[in-house]
């Protein structure tokens, strides 16, 4: 193997598979990465894998040499991304032994690398072609922003570990929920391709990990792109041109979320979204770091929503803003991380919060542009 | 104490003080900050100490009510942090009681927040006054900024983790080693007022933690404004204006640095400085993470200087540059941290290494602008 290509190009592409490059792998080869260099379509493709996550990526070269060969992804990364903008070339030798060793050439100086055969390296896994389904970047991109957060770090956790992403002929539906709150966000699909196939119906649950990896290929993507995801039985794969990221599905029956949403409310509250996570940020500061509460008084007579929160030992603290509200009053008390997250991931200058009583669901929805709904449960107030 | 002042001077003098606050506080009242509200003067006082170091710092404000208490550092910081800029009053309750109430309002809200009496709180270090020196800002700067990152980071290495100032008519110099490497930054004093008094000679070493708040001090001040040094048997005191910083003198003999310095070279190479800097930063990649070792091949002949790093496990690597190199050929070797550490805080676009043999120390200086040397001792090559 033998190329030249540009130190942006190579540092661009290597940053992005790393990131699916375990830090403790369980066998030797996955804490590198595979290079395939190929001399008729002068491309060079990238691949690393974790066994539940891979990423696959490639960029035009000067390939002189076809071959391929695995070299560790931190150490190639570190130099890599250290050199100066300029062409680069990396060669190899002895690519049937065990090690073979790069050369990386670069106009300052020489580096020689030891690698692992790419015969070692498995297979990205693959999923019968021809059933792709067609969603539009923008439509991800939304989708992913307003749930992702929601999912629960907490791997024993497994199905909730993951967005559920759910799609009909006009329409893609992703959900997160970690047990405490709910996210949902509805993007609409008009005017794009997924009518393709004859049923679009489809319901799949992605590891959130994955898709936070997907999320930051979506970034350099045009808002008018569209990924091909295709689906079996094990393996989901998104493809972006000609980047590729496969995932494990997520085993286990998606809870019903939607049964868990109130259709009818007793009580609205309308607010400036920034402002209220001002307060909460500053009134955050005094809550009891155990339950971490705020307590919001909805004065209907004042129209006046107020945040207060008392910790024992520290001191108070309250403060109150202007609010739309119908409804009677009302006391009410959140954890403030849940319902922080939420309000953080709205992407609206106003929000709606929707009730009923102080001890049933409440949701937060923006006013106007996206379709989301963030379910929180209220904290019983003890008096 | 009531008073009102702006947010922002609020926040940039509680920032300043709460440095000198204890992540762990031996006694309660050290983890808070100090007011005093003074009526007359119309400024409100923040004193902070951790039995070591010492911040004094003051702001104009609208005194309505003199008076002091103390008050939690790290929550008024957070909370007075997050405020927006506008008018913040902040009132206490109580003075007399041990553990009084402050109430800090802005236009959003209510605060109270739990102190305790002013009383419990130390009184800052004082030395006989009349007896300063005069050093400019500029001078401190460059002199901090050269020598504080070689101070050892070690707390039982007692004098070595201070930096030694040594004053004389129309010179103050700067040093610190950790036993490793040698820092020295001389700056002349010609034109400012240091000859105010009869015998100008000082020689004082004090603590880099707290010469690392002092130069955070400086850099809000204007070059050309000076800072009085106060030293006695135990404390050392710099002002600035009305800000103030105290700190413990430490003990013991500071090394006789100056005879650690070669007079005479046989050789030099000169290169430019970030050339250098960024050739090894790509070697380090593959150092040994046991010895750090970089190899130096000085090559007269071909105007070369040549940067190898080689491991058994990863690979080598070698990177060159052309030097103006004076003297024989030497191959040597260094401890990249060592020496990248003085490259980074040299000011020049050129630096000049001075050496003798492989195992003699070496000394690192700028071309042109300050007057620094870095020392830094050679790694036995084994062969």
């Amino acid at each position: 193997m033998k190329f030249t290509c540009s130190q942006s190009d190579l540092n661009a592409n290597l940053s992005l598979v790393s990131r699916a490059v375990p830090s403790r792998p369980t066998y030797p080869v996955l804490g590198n990465v595979l290079f395939v260099a190929d001399t008729q379509g002068k491309r060079v493709s990238l691949t690393a894998f974790d066994s539940r996550l891979g990423i696959r990526t490639s960029f035009s070269a000067e390939v002189s040499e076809g071959g391929k060969l695995t070299l560790p992804a931190k150490i190639l990364n570190d130099i890599v991304a250290r050199l100066p903008e300029e062409e680069i070339t990396l060669a190899s030798e002895d690519e049937e032994e065990e090690n073979p060793l790069a050369i990386l050439t670069s106009s300052s100086g020489r580096f020689q690398i030891r690698g692992m055969s790419a015969t070692e390296f498995p297979e990205l896994p693959k999923v019968k072609k021809g059933e792709g389904i067609v969603l539009p970047v923008s439509a991800l991109s939304d989708g992913l922003k307003g749930t992702l957060f929601a999912a629960s770090t907490d791997e024993t956790k497994q199905v909730l570990t993951g967005v559920h992403l759910a799609g009909s002929q006009d329409s893609l539906e992703f959900a997160a929920t970690d047990g405490h709150r709910l996210a949902v966000v509805e993007t609409l699909l008009e005017n794009t391709e997924v009518g393709d196939r004859a049923s679009d119906n489809f319901a799949v649950t992605i590891a959130a990990r994955a898709l936070r990896e997907l999320e930051r290929m979506l970034a350099t993507a045009q808002a008018t792109d569209c990924v091909a995801l295709y689906v079996d039985e094990s393996q989901t794969i998104f493809e972006l041109g000609d980047r590729r990221l496969t995932s494990l599905k997520l085993e286990g029956a998606y809870p019903a979320y939607q049964q868990l949403i109130p259709r009818q409310f007793s009580r609205t509250v309308t607010v400036e979204r920034k402002r209220l996570i001002g307060s909460l940020e500053r009134v955050a500061v005094l809550a009891d770091q155990k339950n971490n509460l705020v307590k919001f008084t909805i004065d209907r007579d004042r129209g006046q929503l107020s945040l207060s929160v008392e910790s024992q030992d520290l001191g108070s603290a309250k403060e109150s803003m202007s609010a739309e509200i119908t409804g009677d009053s009302l006391e009410i008390a959140f954890n403030i991380k849940y319902l922080m997250d939420g309000l953080k991931a709205l992407p609206s200058s106003d929000i709606q919060m929707q009730l009923n009583e102080g001890n049933q669901p409440v949701i937060v929805t923006p006013l106007g542009g996206l379709k989301m709904t963030y379910l929180v449960m209220p904290v019983q107030i003890l008096r």
